[in-house]
């Protein structure tokens, strides 16, 4: 297996992690990866209350005797769900691990510190993984342009962002965006990472609980096929290009503003998406690395796989070429 | 040294070649870098007639009897320059290899082959990568999003562009935009390119022909002081972050046309920085690499120290985490 400081500081087998994953990321899903030897991840506001979260992270707790995380990510908002509460869910539970982003890490490590709850703080610019380092957290994921969700305004693709970190970080560094293979992480050890963070691959595998027709539009889908949207607003989504997506950009092209393209965005929701498979019914995430996604394995054979062929690269397409 | 089918097939002995560079590509920096043991390039319209192209080449060849290429990028144009001349020149010269970008290599592969010079094509996406495959170029070099200079208008990185044109691509990739040093070197090896293809970073050399100011600012940069220029006319240049670039940002973002940059383009240009080193003279290349640019070695040992560090990396940083 691949030893890294992440495997030997979070006490996973795998250098892979389950990113955070709005409306997917569920008790069952991320119990399979830590099955598999990765570490896989509760996200929180997933759940509509805070005891709903609680709920989950006694089911993965039965499910599976591994570490796994929660994804809570705090944004500042007019009306915001109940962050502390959520919080509280993670730090009494003793949840392992806790994924965060958003807001500035500082305000909140100690207090997961203090409970033994690692975090993982996932940072699209060297200045803000600086920070995370600074404020405690105990790995940095960097996210570059190719990543679904945000990748934030900086369009820094995960090769230079990555190798940049790497020059300035101390901690393990986890690279997400864009990676869906074994040569990937083999790819990612050899710029600095530590090991690799995964959402949209993890969309396409028999445990995400979403409909089968999203997971085979992820296999038949390639780079060009994802759309940047309320980039305008500085707020930018990487999503699959769709009628919703494509009409939102437009708007906002035209000199739209988020009030042009509120009922829009809220009539027709992701959720709906990966609950019935109308893949034209919401704004849904995907990353570049749909390019590289040609199955719908379990996460015990995609890990075991991403591994081995990691493996492969390094002593067969790498080291015969050393002399 | 890390052997690869371009090494073999071009007859170097690393795998790194130093792409076009327009003012820039003389031939004592081709030279420099051919005799380091890459393959260094002269660039062909960086020479104002045919005939000062075929002087350069005869200095090349002067300077080293390793092999060297030439760069043609051929666009179509109201008022082009006599390509076909310029063509006769590598032709006649017998030049090893022609870099190529821009047209369908369809049109001219023949001619370069019937003459025994051998041919990269630049692809900013598959499906061009294909076409040239088809074409019988006898290496493509993806270009990602990360390059200066042209990376076109699809705005997919290299991770990801690199990753997937190896699925589908038989003759052996270069991987261009985003790289200087042999960490990159070694994550391309196994992204599944050969090869990498490097312009921004041999910029920074003690050969380049460019004033000192200029690479000492390559030094000093980071991943977010690039532009990216005439994105709105889908000419997308990524070139240093300067007055004159923003300038031409903010004029074509309020709706301008290309008439209203002309001016401002032509009176301010690249070759002015170079030759005196006021780097807000003009418009001038640099690519997001620059972020991981440090210093101004020499070719020969940048390509020394780029070789050995990819081999430290598969060595100790890759291999002795598998068990």
């Amino acid at each position: 297996m691949l030893k890294t400081r992440f495997t030997t500081a979070f006490d996973v087998s795998a250098p892979i992690m389950q990113g955070g994953m709005q409306w997917i990321g569920n008790a069952e899903l991320a119990a399979a990866v830590s099955n598999a030897g990765g570490l896989g991840t509760i996200t929180a506001l997933t759940f509509p209350t805070p005891a709903a979260l609680a709920e989950q992270v006694k089911i993965c707790r039965d499910l599976t005797d591994k570490p796994f995380a929660v994804n809570l990510t705090t944004l500042p908002s007019i009306d915001p769900p109940p962050y502390e509460e959520y919080q509280a869910v993670i730090v009494d539970l003793g949840v392992p691990v806790v994924e965060t982003s958003g807001s500035n890490p500082a305000v909140f490590v100690q207090s997961y510190h203090d409970a033994g709850v690692k975090v993982v703080h996932k940072a699209t610019s060297v200045r803000h993984a600086l920070k995370a380092e600074r404020a405690g957290a105990d790995a940095v994921a960097m996210i570059g342009f190719e990543a679904a969700g945000h990748p934030g305004e900086l369009d820094v693709p995960l090769f230079v962002l990555l190798a940049a970190a790497a020059r300035r970080i101390s901690v393990p560094l986890l690279a997400a965006g864009g990676i869906a293979n074994g040569a990937g992480l083999a790819a990612a050890l050899a710029l600095g990472a530590e090991g690799v963070l995964m959402a949209t691959r993890f969309m396409a595998t028999a445990e995400a609980p979403i409909h089968q027709r999203v997971k085979e539009e992820l296999v038949a889908r390639d780079e060009l096929q994802t759309d940047l949207v309320f980039r305008q607003l500085r707020n930018t989504a990487r999503v699959s290009k769709n009628s919703v997506s494509q009409e939102v950009v437009s708007i906002l092209d035209a000199g739209g503003e988020f009030a042009d393209v509120r009922e829009l965005v809220a009539g027709r929701r992701g959720r709906t998406v990966y609950e019935t498979g109308d893949l034209e019914a919401g704004i849904w995430w995907a990353g570049l690395s749909q390019a590289l996604i040609d199955d719908i394995p379990t996460c015990a054979a995609l890990v075991e796989r991403m591994v081995r062929e990691a493996e492969e690269t390094i002593t067969t397409v790498l080291a015969p070429e050393t002399t």
